[in-house]
């Protein structure tokens, strides 16, 4: 996370506050009372003493900047945390704070509550992306625009077709996200749980019924496969969002000016007033290269070191938070962007007929192709083609004027009308919105 | 992948081969006449052509070489193999190739299968791994040694339990890899397959029924998450092999001396014969951060523009071969290195002792909780500590000398000895060699 | 690098002959040569033996292959190299191979020659993208095209501003190559040159003299600065091409057409014969994104232990290999782009058009400010814009029919002509264009 | 940056306060009031408005929180800062606020003054580095130790050559750092500076001026070799300062000891008493881990369109924040821990026997090699030292039974002597000593 200016420029609140210091304090609060909880119910702590742990577990009877200056001599934010919780509950269940846990199983699982916390407006704003998504697919299924390979035009497509693309893979990270385990963690100084003797392993499965996280086999110090995996899961999401931003800024482009972000003074320039500036998507695209670039800190931070790891864990926390926060700075940009967006269904068809008709050049081969055989075809088509580059007459004049090529200036016209060579565009954007409605 | 010089040191063969020009060639072969057959099932092309074409998807009669010069020209190689196929399949059957597919077609198609192919070996090395680690955590289950954080000795552990550790983490990472779905690709040249007609949704069924691949929803050249998820999955993987190569550096370094790799003559060192390098330990660590770069690549190229991307896309091959063989080159090189560890119990119960007892200190202070609460017994416990420290002398002796210690020196020395404090650690080697058995 | 398939299409054969396995080969026997002639020339070893480990240093009496399976078992390419040269030179003289070297002295000091090596071709080709760069800044300095801000017409600019922006960056880029320093390694088996006595010093002067590399004030086996501001060099050159190709994406796009690469045959499709894909750009970039992948690698293996890294310094070897391979491959892509590069100075007039004059509402408020002052004319300027927009008539006319608009009709088609409201643009491109030729 | 809870852990205050929003409202606000300065020398601005807007400059005007809700919509918070502070100038002087500057002029300005600011503390943190480094050096050029290698013992070395190796690598760093030019930025919308007529290109020159930054030949706003040049060289410290960090983790390891962090009650831990965490190196890695991810995304971001980037650019903002902070932080983590270390020569010494003299098998060579030539000293001592390693007898005393071995016991103990073989440690130690004070 970051700055105030930065942070609310690019992070809507509900990510911020979901990964906030004082979400990050609540979430530790919740693991000891939870912990203390589990253990009386597993007969080793009084039930008395949960309760008044429980009770002590309050954000704000605790000073967060005392923390953080404490956890620069700890090396971590728990360790101050555990020590100001045991002051405040005091007397004998004082002495069943934190019981036989370590640092890093409030730091780990705190880690795992906030990412849960998070990932709440994370996936309510990619659900966001994927209705708008959805229901762009559905308007415009039948919406031809030109299809763009390297960034020429190609051959023709919907804009249903594109938004199906979008939504598909939407929807899938969407689905990677959620199927991410969140587990607790719960393994003492050496993952041994050695001072809870024989009962460690019962008070772990109880520890995540209490906390509503995955129970792990063992304690996962330094095996951060699953942190990993949250943040390949966060780095693939905002690809997917970045891949939307990326294409609308390309379709707003001045000479393409398929679609514009909508005009509600965002975006506007006050020095260039006929401008006006993708900036959810220009928002989406930054946070998802942040996001990404957090995420890299979490795949790289794998290789821990025995029983816990000197200086790769620790550099774990922020990443999660950044990850987290980014995602959802992209994914809340980037619904913005679509739920306003200007579709300019227009424009689409005048861009489609820049080149004349040469878009459909393949489909007239294959008209061609009945009667003449596919090469022979093919070499015709070709040949008109390039009369057309050269003498820049229209590529239908140049089929028309050939005699060679067998068709009536009905069946030629009928060819090169994009709206016969859609192929299966529909029934993609179909099979997209059957899985979309099938995951909601 | 790979230079020889270089290829040879880090990959073992049945990687370097799954990932091969020559397995990239018969991948986009078996595309071109499994889509001729799909095409043949659909009506579209003739049974004979189909067949044709089949047999003309032959690696040998296709020099790389020239599919490599020309390959420039076009930007990717899938172009010139197409030519090159058509040629040799020649007369009428000639003119189904490659019908209604365009180039990526081909090399997502063939990504994917040199992908499943190389996932075979990778899987088998993984596969190795586990079973070594499954071996040292049932065999160690009780051989006790200092577990460690930040790089210090913090608690007693089973050398069991540190492999129960590698062994839990090794098969999550070998079921990610395993749940990447593979999918085959088909949309032509924008993604609508139109010179398929209606049929090109059928046809993509057929497709992956013949390759075995899975049908996706839509054409995805350019919603990558397919690509970044296994990317991802790969570079978990590696890093969960480099945490246990890291281990085992740390484990044999001299003044520890837990463990050492096999001396059959690797790692000797002519002009410093005492040394026994951890050779399989080093090659598992660059090996999986060379896989983890690849995937980064991989993870970071996901914004692709339109209906296929300028650059993007381009740069994936590679970085998927080289994130597959590093990966898998990571596997065999630390299969190795645990396939021949030696284990050095004895060491380990040296190191244990090197602290003369401190190391149980939270057991002192757990035994005597009892008789004098836990506040006291850890000020009790403390000041003993620093005692020892100061002076020099034996932790057990200032227990022993100390009337405010109430145990008896047979209490003291029974919980000094590291096996009666050992927590949960059996019980979580038995669950993960469980799961390990279930996952087999 | 990588396989003849992909090596081919991405890199061009001077690059993959520098930085080949020849070329690895060569330059650790030029290492050992070198080293036993500066031992030599300080007395160490006799001159006759030096001559005849300079006599056996010949690769062709080498086997790669066998190089490389050896490679495997001591975890470096340079032990069985040794091996293999000392039994070629035979006799009393085999005694001085190699001596007072490590297997890494010989790795990196190879690297540096290596890099060296590339960096002719490399430097070479960033050469001619910026000669071609400097002719469009001098050709084009007077052609205006729109400037674009977030993918938005903005501003006119010239065409020669713009390639005046590419080539001061590669000159830069290109400076910031050259000034890395390359320097040799020798430090024995721990950095201390301990079995030169005295003379290790000495020696490592010598050396760097025989072989024209920097003398390093200290052995640098884990001190990787060196090789990391290479790789960040390498990255930064590969990012500043990667730049100019994506503006000449953007710039050939079908909708924009300012300018598309050579049509001799290159980019063509089969398919789709109205196409001519930017497939210079598209390599540039697909090139640049691989090496700036392999580049992270080298800055990510900074932390290596002690005297000699476990597994950080054996991942660079490919890594650095892979960063000069690639940053040569997207150089030599980008100059053939540049050179063969149509410009098309009508389609950007006419796109500079298309907004009707909206472009230089900025230089009509200009004008306006010195009878109305700034915040008048802004308020007039933009409600013409908003009635523009609004009713779809040309701006011009909005300002002609508005009395508030104190412009004569001369005046404003002045002010609207793009060429008038170039500011500094052409002063710029003399700067470019002045340091590039101090540069050369 | 970040959250007060990691923020205070992780970074010092004069850090954080160097790229704290107020710093960069601080900054942005320098940029205009030198801006209008420029202006007014250049006789665009009448001086009086130029001291206007000078003192409306003030920081304390701002609300920051309105400055962060406004950027949302902007896409950067220059735009709303340029708004409030032309409210604030008023009159006729607000017409001349930010004239010719457009968004990211202020933006890029205002992040190399942020850097320019941030390096203050992070040159002074690295000097202390350097400063404590070169005091090991010194006073610790004939303490022995065991060097190693792939983390086994190799050869002795001194500990004053591990610090000189530090010391060295932390003056190259330091030396990049300084080197890297921070450049003003002023191109108006599209980089021609068109609203400043034939000034513009001496206002930007004017404006280096007043800022005390470097002047850049054309406006940068997409070319951003700088920027990642900066975090390049700031990710290369960081790796210099992880190296280190990451040395002494593996000194205090217990089994070692040959260090240890000073125990002023940082690092202890209340359930284990005898461990002394080593809290600075572990902060020092995370931190280092933290600036290069922030800059690897700087050196990712380069490829941005046109005139002004949609995305890549907006991202950079808080990786530069992050890459300066986190490297500022990894220095001074590091300087706490080199400062309070306290060395343990004593255990060095011990170490480096516990291979009973093997470590110095390779000098018992060298020295034997006189009497019975090279490889027949060679073929002797590793029948020793396979005779030592198998029967558990010392090294010494194989070598003093075996007639074979030419030399006297004598001898023997004087090349068994670390102190003896120690080749140049000395003079590296010296050469790096005399490069650091002439770079001081």
């Amino acid at each position: 996370m970051t700055s105030e200016l930065f942070g609310q420029l690019f992070l809507p609140d509900s990510v911020r506050e979901a990964v906030s210091d004082r979400a990050w304090v609540e979430a530790m609060l919740a693991f000891e009372a939870a912990l203390a909880a589990a253990e009386a119910r597993a007969g080793l702590v009084p039930r008395e003493a949960a309760e008044a742990i429980a009770q002590a577990c309050d954000p704000d009877r605790l000073d967060p900047a005392a923390l953080a200056r404490e956890g620069r001599r700890a090396g971590n934010p728990a360790a101050p945390l555990v020590r100001a919780l045991t002051e405040q509950v005091g007397g004998e269940a004082a002495g069943h704070v934190h019981r036989g846990a370590t640092s890093q199983d409030v730091m780990d699982t705190a880690a795992m509550l906030v990412a849960r916390r998070a990932l709440g407006p994370i996936a309510a704003y990619l659900d966001g992306v994927a209705a708008a998504c959805a229901i762009l697919a559905d308007e415009h299924r039948a919406t031809p625009m030109a299809g763009r390979t390297l960034l020429q035009q190609a051959l023709p497509i919907t804009f249903g077709l594109k938004a199906a693309g979008w939504l598909n893979a939407v929807v899938e990270a969407r689905r990677r996200l959620a199927a991410v385990p969140l587990a607790v963690q719960l393994g003492g100084a050496a993952g041994t749980l050695a001072s809870l003797g024989a009962d460690g392993a019962r008070v772990l499965g109880l520890l995540a019924e209490e906390l509503g996280l995955e129970e792990p086999p063992v304690p996962w110090h330094t095996a951060r496969g699953r942190v990993a995996e949250l943040g390949a899961a966060l780095s693939i999401a905002a690809g997917t969002l970045e891949k939307v931003g990326r294409d609308l800024t390309l379709l707003v482009q001045t000479e393409v000016g398929e679609a514009a972000e909508a005009g509600d003074g965002r975006g506007g320039s006050s020095t260039l007033p006929h401008k006006r500036n993708p900036v959810g998507s220009v928002l989406t695209i930054a946070c998802a290269r942040r996001a990404r670039a957090e995420a890299l800190l979490l795949l790289d931070a794998m290789a821990q070191e025995h029983e816990r790891a000197a200086g790769a864990w620790q550099a774990e926390w922020e990443a999660l938070v950044g990850a987290l926060a980014y995602a959802g700075g992209a994914a809340a940009a980037l619904r913005e962007a679509l739920e306003g967006l200007e579709v300019r269904p227009q424009r689409m068809r005048e861009n489609l007929e820049a080149t004349g008709g040469l878009l459909l050049a393949e489909a007239v081969t294959t008209a061609l192709s009945e009667a003449l055989g596919r090469a022979e075809a093919h070499r015709r088509v070709q040949a008109a083609v390039r009369r057309a580059a050269e003498s820049d007459r229209p590529f239908r004049a140049e089929l028309v004027g050939d005699p060679g090529i067998t068709l009536s200036s009905e069946q030629i016209d009928r060819v090169l009308d994009p709206q016969s060579y859609l192929g299966s565009a529909e029934a993609f954007v179909d099979r997209a919105l059957a899985l979309y409605r099938d995951a909601t």
